[in-house]
């Protein structure tokens, strides 16, 4: 029967990286953070009222929001809270596209973001990075009216200058809608240009530098047209009342934060340092993760390798990343694993 | 500028109840649960690993969907969980719906339906329910593709017999959504049709029985086709790691429910009696609530009265329902406070 969109049957879902429920695995294939999430976050947890879970959350989320205004300096009107970034993708896919229109991205990039604006009804455009994973010349006049971009870019992890985003904004007839889901891990951050240009969207997520990716929270930092149409399209109760409560704590305790990405930025550098001298070439990342390509370029098998023992990377058997993997910062005895048996 | 969908311009997005964020006000405005949920929640809660939270939830839902297999006697492929049935809603929505097709509720219902119609880029059509909330002749032959129906069917409460369902679900030509959020109250469902009719999806929330409207859990029922569909549209990572242990939790303890559901029956049979004897009109509810009509029909000036004592109650000025109130069932000391100002 056709009950269910047309346009729909032949749109292949997204594969999220395994999410095994065993023990004694080293899990480098998702890029959550090896380090728990900051003690305030427990306390919080322990003082949480149960009863109140009863009661809807708020939908306004007006303490994170608040919260999240004095962290990073944007005023809490220009802040939306998500079930995770996801949820914001998936909010501005639906808030901003409209039937069979072009949506672009780079490539390779995340890969759920096609698979979104085809959700969406819309059409994923791409322009393919330069081979070092630099940005394309002529990417800021693409047509249509949404640009996304992820800064960090998975799965590579190249650094985006803000300059180089700025100069996409210019191009005002476009949503420049950039996903800093990995910008703790890189030190760059296009929330500065919001004041500036009000066709930008940044996208953060808790589930890297917050050590919450169970707890599914992101936010959107945005203004004007777009914010309100974000808004027409929220779920009223879409973040619930422990995330919400979770989110505050984690975002109060930035000194946690910078702790735990200065120890993965330190196993980044040793992580690279010695796939580089095992011969893999491994491209400069700003992400809690590297790609590296295996010197004999047999990717898959050192993932097959890594997986009978017991560690698992990511493996895409897609155009310009089969002949590499992506591979998590995990704690140093976990990378030191890993390292172990590659040699 | 126009980022972002024209169609989406005159959509005024969905209102929520207030969730007032103080104590001491007697809240019988958002359908909540007055009881807490069940111990085993609690219990659940306190074991639970805060440390896990750094990792991603089980996309799958694998233990929660075969708990919810075993309490409702579907096959556990059959189920789909989601961040609250909003999000349940607002799947179907994006895989059934496309541009401008031709949605169908009945009027009046839940307001947020045809919201999420014209989100999803549809066209939301209604009939009107007979004068005392039943289906209008005619239902089953209306156009479209999707009927989305609340059974019961709020702010009434009116409950529809499992055989108008299955009359509707035989025009075979379109889904048939039922909204079962206060199933519970009414002891009757359409879970049991779905063995026979493809073409049914059944949705459920555990903010209302379950007393867990603050973590934010639905499923739905469904199969074939619709369910490819929902699950090609459905976030990875949509029900997060706590929410997915407590509705475990939740489902596991049935004697709970049992217990408060029939506390809350009781005492709307109590509200009921005690409002007609009021003067009031109230429509026979298979919900957690009543629809009234006070003697004088001057319901937003009761609201307000109700409201200036700390009794928040909803009012809905729109055509039908401008002359009532739906009244949560709170605890049987929260009714008799509202009884008390009303008097």
């Amino acid at each position: 029967m056709d009950w269910t969109r047309l346009d729909l049957k032949d749109v292949e879902g997204y594969v999220p990286g395994e999410q095994p429920q065993m023990a004694r695995l080293v899990k480098l294939n998702t890029n959550e953070n090896p380090y728990p999430p900051s003690p305030l976050v427990k306390e919080t947890f322990d003082k949480f009222s149960v009863e109140s879970l009863r009661l809807y959350p708020d939908p306004m989320m007006t303490e994170l929001r608040k919260t999240a205004s004095d962290v990073y300096g944007v005023a809490a009107d220009w802040i939306i809270g998500g079930n995770g970034s996801d949820e914001i993708l998936s909010m501005l896919l639906r808030c901003a596209v409209s039937p069979k229109e072009k949506v672009w991205t780079v490539y390779p990039t995340y890969s759920l973001y096609p698979i979104l604006v085809r959700i969406a009804g819309g059409e994923p455009a791409s322009m393919d990075l330069k081979d070092d994973g630099a940005l394309p010349a002529g990417l800021a006049d693409v047509p249509g009216r949404l640009l996304l971009l992820a800064n960090p870019n998975p799965p590579l992890g190249t650094v985006y200058s803000l300059q180089e985003i700025e100069q996409l904004c210019l191009a005002q007839n476009k949503i420049i809608a950039v996903d800093e889901a990995y910008a703790d891990f890189a030190g760059v951050s296009a929330i500065s240009l919001l004041e500036k240009y009000e066709n930008l969207v940044v996208i953060r997520t808790f589930s890297k530098s917050y050590s919450l990716a169970g707890v599914r929270l992101g936010l959107a930092f945005c203004r004007g047209e777009i914010r309100d149409a974000m808004l027409k399209v929220k779920d009223s109760y879409n973040v619930n009342r422990l995330t919400q409560a979770l989110g505050i704590a984690a975002l109060k305790d930035q000194a946690c934060l910078r702790q735990n990405v200065a120890k993965i930025v330190k196993t980044r550098k040793r992580l690279t340092e010695s796939l580089e001298e095992l011969g893999f070439t491994v491209f400069p990342s700003g992400g809690n993760f590297v790609f590296a390509k295996p010197p004999g370029r047999n990717a898959r098998e050192v993932f097959e390798k890594l997986r009978s023992q017991g560690v698992l990377v990511r493996y895409f058997p897609v155009r310009r990343l089969d002949d590499g993997l992506r591979i998590t910062v995990g704690t140093e005895p976990e990378i030191e694993r890993l390292l172990e048996i590659l040699q």
